[in-house]
């Protein structure tokens, strides 16, 4: 029995710690990718100096980097607070209102066609330990996992530090060309073919058709360029 | 005994559905707000032309908009993705090693100290129903919610514009002055102001002291503006 549930608990340790820093990653590297590749093409349609793309290049990546990882610092820190704001009611709900907390277990067990009399039993058994009727409640009740204090320190660094990584690539065209426009389409070269394989590795891990998948993220990335392109140089031409 | 499960499913659904959207906007907004802010006072630093930040702006406005968005649509097809095939392996492993689910059933209740009849009990009446045990395992063992179909594209949605509005305050103040120092000076005042007042709003939607939250948020606008001011002034005269 104990080694079940150790090797079971390692096993969904392993899924949802991949599973979130691979997210991380994918938000990271496809913003990373994306957002500087098209803010350059945006720019290379309405400016004539190399020297300006990769100055607002480097500006953004700046920005973004700090940006994306407090964002996964703060989505970290909002559910953590949630969950402390969420796990006081409950104290005080199975405190001052045992009985409705007893039928609410229940109705949790109803719903998967235990019979009454065993509902009955799980109830009052579980309202013998306040401490793990409220563990119990906050999960079975609410849905809510105890989130992991390192979590939202981790997440931040490795968005930030994708994101970072990402953004550099559509930028080193821009070093090696004369002109904005030749660096364009190096850039789009460039990125284009990480976007790719990016998306491919993105769909491989998460168990999605790998092709369709990298196709995906490709095209995600042109549209973004593409937009970002059209509506600067139109901007441009109106200021 | 109804009527307390449909106003707590209703009550569980509020707070769910709340605390995704505000996340969405949180991100959204601070972004939004946090990086066309810190690209054009990193710009501003660097070139000598109000249009060339505008553009920046507006091309990194649509481009981000566009890349947030798409980040919360991913995460949310990762999420979904994730939960299809956890449950396809549920129902192998209910089919193929029943007994090894019971065992893992009876674990789970022995975390909530209930003695070792009611474990049985529990475990043979869930696998009467194949579909409710695999219901079970999913959300119970797991951890996992089905994810809302819609969740993905409101997600989207909701970040994707919560970019564009925080977005363009920042850029407005490059409109209305003459050179892209005068404009950031502005368009600095006008940012901090509603980082300030954003952050204040964030705070007291999450339930966190409202002063502090707010000169927290500020503050890492502020950072990121001074960081890509910086570090763009120091390129661009490398360069």
């Amino acid at each position: 029995m104990n080694d079940i549930s150790t090797s079971k608990d390692m096993h969904i340790e392993e899924h949802l710690g991949s599973s979130a820093f691979i997210t991380d990653i994918v938000i990271g590297m496809s913003d990373g990718l994306t957002v500087p590749f098209a803010l350059a093409a945006g720019l290379s349609g309405a400016v004539h100096s190399n020297a300006v793309v990769i100055t607002a290049g480097v500006a953004e990546i700046v920005a973004g980097s700090i940006a994306m990882g407090l964002g996964g610092y703060l989505a970290g820190k909002t559910e953590q607070e949630h969950y402390q704001s969420e796990l006081f009611r409950e104290y005080d709900e199975v405190e001052n209102l045992p009985e409705i907390e007893k039928s609410e277990v229940r109705v949790i067990f109803e719903e998967y066609g235990l019979n009454e009399s065993t509902r009955n039993i799980i109830a009052d058994e579980l309202a013998k330990d306040k401490d793990k009727w409220v563990d119990f409640m906050m999960k079975y009740e609410l849905g809510l996992e105890r989130p992991d204090a390192n979590r939202a320190r981790n997440s931040a660094a490795t968005i930030g530090i994708s994101y970072i990584v990402g953004g550099l690539i559509p930028l080193t065209a821009y070093f090696f060309t004369p002109t904005p426009l030749e660096g364009l389409m190096i850039s789009a070269i460039l990125t284009v073919i990480c976007l790719f394989i990016f998306g491919y590795f993105k769909s491989k891990v998460t168990g999605q058709p790998k092709i369709k998948g990298a196709l995906k993220v490709t095209l995600i990335g042109i549209i973004a360029a593409a937009a970002a392109f059209l509506i600067a140089r139109t901007f441009n031409n109106l200021i």
